[in-house]
Protein backbone atom coordinates (compact mmCIF):
# COMPACT_ATOMS: atom_id res chain seq x y z
CA UNK A 1 0.00 0.00 0.00
CA UNK A 2 1.16 3.19 -0.41
CA UNK A 3 1.75 6.08 1.67
CA UNK A 4 -1.22 8.17 2.74
CA UNK A 5 -1.36 11.58 0.87
CA UNK A 6 -0.73 14.88 3.06
CA UNK A 7 -3.38 17.18 3.70
CA UNK A 8 -1.50 19.35 0.96
CA UNK A 9 -1.49 16.41 -1.26
CA UNK A 10 -5.14 15.84 -1.02
CA UNK A 11 -6.04 19.67 -1.46
CA UNK A 12 -3.69 19.71 -4.60
CA UNK A 13 -5.46 16.84 -5.83
CA UNK A 14 -8.98 18.45 -5.83
CA UNK A 15 -7.65 21.93 -6.41
CA UNK A 16 -6.12 20.65 -9.94
CA UNK A 17 -8.66 17.79 -10.69
CA UNK A 18 -12.14 20.20 -9.55
CA UNK A 19 -10.94 23.65 -10.66
CA UNK A 20 -13.79 25.01 -9.14
CA UNK A 21 -12.78 24.24 -5.79
CA UNK A 22 -10.47 26.93 -5.79
CA UNK A 23 -12.80 29.63 -6.36
CA UNK A 24 -14.96 28.00 -3.58
CA UNK A 25 -11.67 28.08 -1.66
CA UNK A 26 -11.69 24.24 -0.79
CA UNK A 27 -8.82 22.86 2.15
CA UNK A 28 -8.91 19.62 3.29
CA UNK A 29 -8.40 20.12 6.74
CA UNK A 30 -8.41 16.26 8.46
CA UNK A 31 -8.08 12.81 6.72
CA UNK A 32 -6.87 9.60 9.60
CA UNK A 33 -8.34 6.08 10.32
CA UNK A 34 -11.41 7.63 11.25
CA UNK A 35 -12.72 10.71 9.03
CA UNK A 36 -11.94 12.73 5.43
CA UNK A 37 -13.11 16.69 6.23
CA UNK A 38 -13.12 19.16 4.14
CA UNK A 39 -14.25 23.34 4.86
CA UNK A 40 -14.82 26.32 2.77
CA UNK A 41 -15.70 29.78 3.81
CA UNK A 42 -19.36 30.99 3.17
CA UNK A 43 -17.80 33.98 2.23
CA UNK A 44 -17.10 32.60 -1.23
CA UNK A 45 -20.09 30.41 -1.51
CA UNK A 46 -22.60 32.34 -0.16
CA UNK A 47 -26.32 33.19 -1.34
CA UNK A 48 -28.77 35.94 -1.68
CA UNK A 49 -29.41 35.33 2.51
CA UNK A 50 -25.44 35.66 3.21
CA UNK A 51 -25.46 32.20 4.68
CA UNK A 52 -24.03 29.29 2.61
CA UNK A 53 -25.75 28.36 -0.88
CA UNK A 54 -27.08 25.39 -0.88
CA UNK A 55 -25.67 23.98 -4.16
CA UNK A 56 -21.76 24.71 -2.42
CA UNK A 57 -22.81 22.42 0.53
CA UNK A 58 -23.85 19.69 -1.37
CA UNK A 59 -20.95 20.14 -3.50
CA UNK A 60 -18.65 19.79 -0.47
CA UNK A 61 -20.63 16.58 1.24
CA UNK A 62 -19.62 15.18 -2.67
CA UNK A 63 -15.78 16.34 -2.11
CA UNK A 64 -15.30 14.93 1.14
CA UNK A 65 -17.02 11.86 0.11
CA UNK A 66 -14.77 11.43 -3.31
CA UNK A 67 -12.17 12.47 -0.84
CA UNK A 68 -12.67 9.45 1.62
CA UNK A 69 -12.79 7.14 -1.40
CA UNK A 70 -9.46 8.16 -3.28
CA UNK A 71 -8.09 7.77 0.12
CA UNK A 72 -9.31 4.54 0.46
CA UNK A 73 -8.75 3.13 -2.69
CA UNK A 74 -4.94 5.04 -2.80
CA UNK A 75 -4.23 3.94 -6.04
CA UNK A 76 -5.17 5.82 -9.16
CA UNK A 77 -6.30 2.89 -11.46
CA UNK A 78 -10.03 3.69 -10.68
CA UNK A 79 -12.75 5.87 -12.03
CA UNK A 80 -14.99 7.34 -8.94
CA UNK A 81 -18.22 8.69 -10.18
CA UNK A 82 -21.02 9.59 -8.29
CA UNK A 83 -24.34 7.72 -9.06
CA UNK A 84 -27.16 9.50 -7.10
CA UNK A 85 -27.28 11.43 -3.49
CA UNK A 86 -29.51 12.93 -1.75
CA UNK A 87 -29.40 15.76 0.67
CA UNK A 88 -30.97 17.24 3.76
CA UNK A 89 -30.60 20.75 4.99
CA UNK A 90 -31.10 21.40 8.66
CA UNK A 91 -30.24 24.60 9.79
CA UNK A 92 -28.46 27.75 7.82
CA UNK A 93 -24.16 27.62 7.72
CA UNK A 94 -22.84 31.03 8.22
CA UNK A 95 -19.67 31.01 8.62
CA UNK A 96 -18.07 28.02 7.05
CA UNK A 97 -18.99 24.89 5.53
CA UNK A 98 -17.24 22.03 7.29
CA UNK A 99 -18.17 18.55 5.30
CA UNK A 100 -17.09 15.44 7.49
CA UNK A 101 -17.42 11.89 5.75
CA UNK A 102 -16.84 8.64 8.16
CA UNK A 103 -14.34 6.00 6.72
CA UNK A 104 -16.81 2.82 5.55
CA UNK A 105 -17.83 0.48 8.03
CA UNK A 106 -15.08 -2.18 7.37
CA UNK A 107 -16.84 -5.13 6.91
CA UNK A 108 -18.90 -2.77 3.99
CA UNK A 109 -15.78 -2.08 2.56
CA UNK A 110 -14.41 -5.38 2.97
CA UNK A 111 -17.37 -6.51 0.61
CA UNK A 112 -16.95 -3.34 -1.76
CA UNK A 113 -13.52 -4.53 -2.59
CA UNK A 114 -14.28 -8.14 -3.39
CA UNK A 115 -16.92 -6.97 -5.60
CA UNK A 116 -14.58 -4.25 -7.00
CA UNK A 117 -11.57 -7.15 -7.50
CA UNK A 118 -14.55 -9.59 -9.29
CA UNK A 119 -16.25 -7.41 -11.58
CA UNK A 120 -14.00 -4.62 -12.22
CA UNK A 121 -16.90 -2.55 -10.98
CA UNK A 122 -19.01 -2.24 -7.66
CA UNK A 123 -20.88 0.84 -5.83
CA UNK A 124 -21.15 2.13 -2.10
CA UNK A 125 -22.92 4.16 -0.18
CA UNK A 126 -21.05 6.95 1.68
CA UNK A 127 -22.73 9.12 4.47
CA UNK A 128 -21.72 12.56 4.75
CA UNK A 129 -22.64 15.56 7.54
CA UNK A 130 -22.32 19.20 7.44
CA UNK A 131 -22.29 20.66 10.97
CA UNK A 132 -20.72 23.99 11.72
CA UNK A 133 -21.89 24.07 15.59
CA UNK A 134 -24.53 21.56 15.10
CA UNK A 135 -25.61 19.44 12.46
CA UNK A 136 -26.64 21.52 9.49
CA UNK A 137 -26.61 19.13 6.78
CA UNK A 138 -27.32 15.05 6.19
CA UNK A 139 -25.87 13.86 2.60
CA UNK A 140 -25.90 10.38 1.33
CA UNK A 141 -24.54 9.30 -1.99
CA UNK A 142 -24.26 6.26 -4.46
CA UNK A 143 -20.38 6.35 -5.65
CA UNK A 144 -19.38 4.23 -8.25
CA UNK A 145 -16.33 2.77 -8.49
CA UNK A 146 -14.76 1.24 -11.73
CA UNK A 147 -11.04 -0.15 -12.90
CA UNK A 148 -9.94 1.55 -15.69
CA UNK B 1 -47.85 42.31 -11.31
CA UNK B 2 -44.48 43.81 -12.40
CA UNK B 3 -42.85 43.06 -15.54
CA UNK B 4 -40.85 40.14 -16.25
CA UNK B 5 -36.95 40.88 -15.93
CA UNK B 6 -34.86 40.28 -18.77
CA UNK B 7 -32.73 37.44 -19.05
CA UNK B 8 -29.33 39.74 -18.17
CA UNK B 9 -31.23 41.04 -15.13
CA UNK B 10 -31.98 37.14 -13.87
CA UNK B 11 -28.44 36.81 -14.47
CA UNK B 12 -26.89 39.73 -12.95
CA UNK B 13 -29.35 38.52 -9.94
CA UNK B 14 -27.57 35.06 -9.38
CA UNK B 15 -24.06 37.02 -10.19
CA UNK B 16 -24.52 38.89 -7.29
CA UNK B 17 -26.66 37.00 -4.71
CA UNK B 18 -24.69 33.78 -5.02
CA UNK B 19 -21.39 35.26 -6.04
CA UNK B 20 -19.53 31.64 -7.15
CA UNK B 21 -22.25 31.24 -9.96
CA UNK B 22 -19.68 34.04 -11.29
CA UNK B 23 -16.84 31.33 -11.38
CA UNK B 24 -18.98 28.91 -12.41
CA UNK B 25 -19.85 30.63 -15.81
CA UNK B 26 -23.45 30.64 -15.07
CA UNK B 27 -25.66 32.03 -17.62
CA UNK B 28 -29.44 32.18 -17.66
CA UNK B 29 -30.26 31.31 -21.44
CA UNK B 30 -34.36 31.09 -20.69
CA UNK B 31 -36.85 32.19 -19.07
CA UNK B 32 -40.53 32.66 -20.10
CA UNK B 33 -44.13 31.01 -20.02
CA UNK B 34 -43.10 27.38 -19.93
CA UNK B 35 -39.51 27.04 -18.10
CA UNK B 36 -36.45 28.55 -16.47
CA UNK B 37 -33.17 27.60 -17.98
CA UNK B 38 -29.69 28.06 -16.79
CA UNK B 39 -26.46 27.02 -18.61
CA UNK B 40 -22.41 26.68 -17.35
CA UNK B 41 -19.56 25.58 -19.51
CA UNK B 42 -18.22 22.30 -18.39
CA UNK B 43 -15.00 24.52 -19.16
CA UNK B 44 -15.31 25.97 -15.58
CA UNK B 45 -16.68 22.65 -13.73
CA UNK B 46 -15.13 19.94 -14.83
CA UNK B 47 -13.72 17.28 -12.82
CA UNK B 48 -11.01 14.64 -12.56
CA UNK B 49 -12.56 13.12 -15.83
CA UNK B 50 -12.76 15.80 -17.69
CA UNK B 51 -16.53 15.83 -17.51
CA UNK B 52 -18.85 17.61 -15.39
CA UNK B 53 -18.25 18.06 -11.87
CA UNK B 54 -21.31 16.15 -9.90
CA UNK B 55 -21.19 19.32 -7.30
CA UNK B 56 -21.76 21.60 -10.53
CA UNK B 57 -24.45 19.59 -11.76
CA UNK B 58 -26.45 19.82 -8.84
CA UNK B 59 -25.79 23.53 -8.58
CA UNK B 60 -27.12 24.29 -11.66
CA UNK B 61 -30.38 21.95 -10.81
CA UNK B 62 -31.01 24.02 -7.91
CA UNK B 63 -30.43 27.50 -9.64
CA UNK B 64 -32.88 26.57 -12.12
CA UNK B 65 -35.18 25.98 -9.34
CA UNK B 66 -34.66 29.00 -7.63
CA UNK B 67 -34.95 31.36 -10.68
CA UNK B 68 -38.17 29.63 -11.60
CA UNK B 69 -39.42 30.31 -7.98
CA UNK B 70 -38.17 33.84 -7.87
CA UNK B 71 -39.99 34.81 -11.51
CA UNK B 72 -43.01 33.08 -10.52
CA UNK B 73 -42.98 34.69 -6.99
CA UNK B 74 -41.94 38.49 -8.59
CA UNK B 75 -41.74 39.83 -5.74
CA UNK B 76 -38.52 40.84 -3.02
CA UNK B 77 -40.79 40.13 0.14
CA UNK B 78 -40.11 36.19 0.17
CA UNK B 79 -37.16 33.73 1.31
CA UNK B 80 -36.59 31.24 -0.46
CA UNK B 81 -34.48 27.70 0.78
CA UNK B 82 -33.56 24.74 -0.04
CA UNK B 83 -34.93 22.17 2.81
CA UNK B 84 -34.12 18.87 0.88
CA UNK B 85 -33.00 17.43 -2.68
CA UNK B 86 -31.97 14.52 -4.57
CA UNK B 87 -30.64 14.04 -7.57
CA UNK B 88 -29.80 10.72 -10.41
CA UNK B 89 -26.66 10.82 -12.57
CA UNK B 90 -27.41 9.36 -15.72
CA UNK B 91 -25.18 10.08 -18.24
CA UNK B 92 -21.61 12.55 -18.04
CA UNK B 93 -22.04 16.02 -19.10
CA UNK B 94 -19.20 16.55 -21.48
CA UNK B 95 -19.62 20.56 -22.96
CA UNK B 96 -22.45 22.39 -21.49
CA UNK B 97 -24.34 21.97 -18.15
CA UNK B 98 -28.23 23.01 -18.90
CA UNK B 99 -30.43 23.16 -16.26
CA UNK B 100 -34.41 23.18 -16.99
CA UNK B 101 -36.93 23.77 -14.51
CA UNK B 102 -40.54 23.56 -15.86
CA UNK B 103 -42.82 26.60 -14.06
CA UNK B 104 -44.72 24.71 -11.90
CA UNK B 105 -48.27 23.07 -12.66
CA UNK B 106 -50.82 26.20 -12.37
CA UNK B 107 -53.46 24.02 -9.64
CA UNK B 108 -49.93 23.05 -7.64
CA UNK B 109 -48.59 26.83 -7.52
CA UNK B 110 -52.89 28.15 -6.67
CA UNK B 111 -52.54 25.64 -4.35
CA UNK B 112 -48.87 26.90 -2.95
CA UNK B 113 -50.39 30.50 -3.18
CA UNK B 114 -52.96 30.56 -1.17
CA UNK B 115 -51.20 28.19 1.65
CA UNK B 116 -48.36 31.18 2.02
CA UNK B 117 -50.94 34.08 1.49
CA UNK B 118 -53.00 32.41 4.57
CA UNK B 119 -49.47 30.86 6.77
CA UNK B 120 -46.52 33.36 5.71
CA UNK B 121 -44.60 30.04 4.83
CA UNK B 122 -45.46 27.30 2.24
CA UNK B 123 -43.08 24.75 0.52
CA UNK B 124 -43.18 23.56 -3.21
CA UNK B 125 -41.33 20.50 -4.53
CA UNK B 126 -39.71 21.79 -7.91
CA UNK B 127 -38.32 18.94 -10.66
CA UNK B 128 -35.38 20.32 -12.93
CA UNK B 129 -33.67 18.43 -15.91
CA UNK B 130 -29.81 18.51 -16.72
CA UNK B 131 -28.91 17.44 -20.35
CA UNK B 132 -27.08 17.61 -22.93
CA UNK B 133 -27.94 15.99 -26.18
CA UNK B 134 -29.95 13.68 -24.20
CA UNK B 135 -30.94 13.53 -20.33
CA UNK B 136 -28.01 13.67 -18.07
CA UNK B 137 -29.59 13.84 -14.81
CA UNK B 138 -32.90 14.49 -12.74
CA UNK B 139 -33.15 16.51 -9.83
CA UNK B 140 -36.30 17.27 -7.47
CA UNK B 141 -36.26 19.29 -4.38
CA UNK B 142 -38.49 20.94 -1.51
CA UNK B 143 -38.34 24.97 -1.84
CA UNK B 144 -39.28 27.08 1.29
CA UNK B 145 -41.06 30.33 1.11
CA UNK B 146 -41.54 32.55 3.54
CA UNK B 147 -42.49 35.53 3.77
CA UNK B 148 -40.20 38.49 4.98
Amino acid sequence: MRTRPTLQDAEKFFHHQIPITRAMGVRVVAHDDDQFIVEAPVALNSNHLRTAFGGSINAMATLAAYGCLWLELNEPAFHVVVAESSIRFLRPVREAIRATCPRPDREAWKAFRLRLDEKGKAHIILRVSVAEESLAATFEGTFVVQKT
